[in-house]
C-alpha cells in the first residue's frame, strides 16, 4: 500500500513529506494505521547526525494509532485495537524479560535498534531502500512492527497522550521507579525539564518523593514543572551556585538522587556533586554527542558511597510498564496530557522541531487525521 | 605515659620510631596497648603525600590491642578486652548509624577522617604537636580512642589476623556484600589480587558467585587467589584483550560485577567495559593520586543500564560488620589469615613497606611484643 512519511535525505536538513510504499504484515506482525505521533530530541539527536543512520530515513519512534490489519499468528494484538509503538519490544517470554534488572529483551532489545543501520524490510521510497529509526516508523501515516514492540492502549488516554508512552514517559517515569528506585521520602533534584525532565518529576511523585527540585535555565519551566508535582524551582540563569542552593533546599546534606536530563556532558559530575556523600546517585538519561560523551567523575566523588547510574527508556518492560503507566495515567496518578503542547499535522513536522530547538514547545504531537 | 611510634616526618622519607608521650583517656575513651597492626597501601598513599596531612604524623589504621584502662563513661569495653580499631566509628544511635545506606556515622564517620589535618589530642612528640593517620594511630605502641572505634575481638582471631578486620578485610568483603549487592550465582571480576581484591574474592565466594576471575599482572596471585575462591584468573601480562578473555569466560555477556582494586584511573572504564551491558557494576574501591583522579565513563558505556559506585570500608558499619566478619572468621566462611604472608617488629616497619612496593607481600603485620 502506499504511505506519507517525513523523509530525512541528509544531516541537519529539514524533512521532506513524501510517497512510501509499504508491505504486508508478515508472521506475528501487524499494519498500523497512525493517529498520533510525538517530536522528541532523539529524533532530533539522530537527524542531525549523532547517530550514524542510514538514510534515507523516517524518523520517529513515539507512535499511536489502530490495528488495520494482522499477519498469520498474533496473538496479543486484533484489527481495531489501539495501540502505542516503541523503539525496543518486550517478547515476554526470554530470560532478559523474565528479570527485572533489564529492560533489554533478548530479542527485541537493543539490536532492534539498529534498524537505521539497514533498510527497512516493510518500506520502499521510490522503488529503492529506506532506513527507519525504530521499528514503529512514527512519522509514517501507517507502520508495520512486530506485535511485541506495540502495546495496546486502555480507554481513556487519546492518542495524543498515549503516543508519549511511547518514549517520554517510560523514559523519565521509569528511571525513577526503576532505576534509581526512589524511595518515598526522598529528595530527587531534576536537571532539565523538558519532555523526559518532566516525566521525572511525575514519577517522582508518584514515588512519594518529598522534595522535588526542577533546575531549568529557562524561567517559564517553573509553572509546568510546578504542574508534575515540582516543590522546588532554581533558575539556572540567575543562580551562581546551583549545588549550593541545592544543599540549601535539603538541610546541607544535599539530594538523594539527581536526573540529568539535558545532555551536556559536564553537568553530571556537577549534578553528582549536588547529591549526599553517603549515598547520593546521578541518573543520566540525556544523550551526549560523539566526541563529548564521557562523564569525568572524581573517584573522591563516588569514594563515600555515591553512585552513577546510566538509564535507558527508564529501565521500563516496553509493553509491561507501558502498560502499567497508562494505567496509572487513567487513575490520575500521572499528568501526562500536561505534556502536549502543540499539535500539528505531519505537513508541518519542520514547524515542530523549529520550536523544540528554540525551547518552546514541552512536547508537540503530529496528528494524523 | 610514654610509647614508641612510627612517624613520618616529610612525604616518600622512611618512617622514624621515636618516643611519642600520651595523656590519659578521657569520657567515653580507652587506652589500648597494642599487639599487631596491618600495613596498607592507603599508609603508603597518604606518606607519600596522596593526601595532604599535617606532619609529624603517625599512620597506621589497622591496629588490634588490649584495653588496659578506661576512662569515665565508657559502656562497651572494658580492661582486658581485646579489641580492633579502625579509621572511621559507630555510635550506633545517630540516624546514619540506623540506616543501611551508609557506614558513615554522623558523630564518627568522615570528619574523623579528618584527624590528620590537625595534632592528635593524645599525643604529644618532644612536647611538640604530632598528628595521627586514623584516631587508632596503629603504628604506635599505645593509643587512646573514643570506644566507637573498637570492635571486641572474638576467642578464635589471633591478633595478627585481627587487625586485618580494621581496614582491609570489611574493605574487600564489604564492597560485595554491601555496596555491590552481589547475590548467589553472580559473575564478578576482580582487578588487582593485593590485599584488598582478595578480600572482594573472599566475599564474593560468601556470597555464593558462581564465577570469581582475578586479574593481576603477577602470575604468583593465582595460587593466592584461589585459597580464597577465586575460580578463574587472568594473567594482565600475558592477555592482550582483557576484556575479552572475560567476555569468553562468561558466555559473551561479561561480568555481573567488576570491582577495581588497584588505583589505576584508567583501568575503572575498562573494568566497567568488562561488564554485562544491561546491569553491570563497577564499583571502583582503588584510591587514585590528586591530578589522577577522574574515571573518564562513556555516557554510551552506562546508557543501558551500567553503573559504577564507590565503596568506602565496602560500606561496613565499623563495629557491627566487623563483628560479624570477625566471627564468619571464627566459622570458617572467611579465609583472613591467609592473608598475612609476613610479621615484623616495629623497629622493621620500612622492610614491610619496600615489600610492599615491590609487590612481594600480601599483608604485613607489625607485632608489638
Amino acid at each position: 500500500m502506499e504511505a506519507r512519511a517525513a523523509i530525512s535525505h541528509s544531516a541537519k536538513a529539514p524533512l521532506t513529506i513524501e510517497a512510501v510504499t509499504l508491505g504486508e504484515p508478515g508472521p506475528g506482525q501487524v499494519l498500523i494505521e497512525a493517529k498520533a505521533a510525538g517530536l522528541c530530541h532523539s529524533d532530533l539527536f539522530v537527524m542531525d547526525g549523532g547517530v550514524p543512520m542510514s538514510r534515507p530515513l523516517i524518523p520517529g519512534h513515539e507512535g499511536a494509532g489502530v490495528v488495520i490489519a494482522c499477519g498469520p499468528g498474533v496473538k496479543s494484538l486484533k484489527v481495531g485495537d489501539r495501540v502505542v509503538t516503541c523503539a525496543i519490544g518486550e517478547c515476554g517470554e526470554c530470560g532478559q524479560c523474565a528479570t527485572r534488572r533489564t529492560n533489554l529483551c533478548e530479542k527485541a532489545g537493543l539490536p532492534a535498534m539498529g534498524v537505521g543501520f539497514a533498510p527497512s524490510p516493510h518500506f520502499t521510497l521510490n522503488d529503492g531502500p529506506v532506513s527507519v529509526l525504530a521499528p514503529g516508523a512514527a512519522f509514517a501515516s501507517h507502520t508495520i512492527v512486530d506485535e511485541v514492540f506495540a502495546t495496546k492502549i486502555p480507554n481513556g488516554v487519546p492518542f495524543d497522550v498515549a503516543c508519549l508512552f511511547g518514549c517520554a514517559v517510560p523514559t523519565g517515569v521509569g528511571s525513577v521507579l526503576y532505576t534509581a528506585l526512589v524511595e518515598a521520602g526522598a529528595s530527587v533534584v531534576v536537571f532539565g525539564l523538558g519532555g523526559v525532565g518532566l516525566n521525572v518529576v511525575d514519577g517522582a511523585q508518584l514515588a512519594g518523593a518529598a522534595q522535588i527540585i526542577g533546575v531549568d535555565a529557562n524561567p517559564a519551566k517553573e509553572s509546568v514543572g510546578r504542574q508534575f508535582g515540582m516543590t522546588h524551582f532554581i533558575d539556572a540563569r540567575k543562580t551562581d551556585d546551583i549545588t549550593g542552593a541545592i544543599r540549601d533546599l535539603t538541610g546541607g546534606a544535599g539530594a538523594d538522587y539527581a536526573f540529568e536530563c539535558v545532555g551536556n556532558i559536564d553537568l553530571g559530575p556537577k549534578a553528582l556533586g549536588a547529591t549526599r556523600l553517603e549515598w547520593g546517585v546521578l541518573v543520566q538519561i540525556g544523550a551526549c554527542p560523539p566526541g563529548r560523551d564521557q562523564l569525568a567523575i572524581p573517584v573522591s566523588s563516588v569514594l563515600s558511597g555515591r553512585s552513577v547510574m546510566g538509564s535507558f527508556f527508564g529501565k521500563s518492560k516496553p509493553r509491561t510498564d507501558i502498560a502499567r503507566m497508562m494505567d496509572w495515567f487513567v487513575q490520575g496518578k500521572l499528568h501526562s496530557d500536561a505534556l502536549v503542547s502543540h499539535r500539528l499535522p505531519l505537513e508541518r513536522i519542520n514547524e515542530g522541531f523549529k520550536m523544540m530547538e528554540r525551547g518552546e514547545s514541552i512536547r508537540t504531537v503530529i496528528t494524523f487525521d
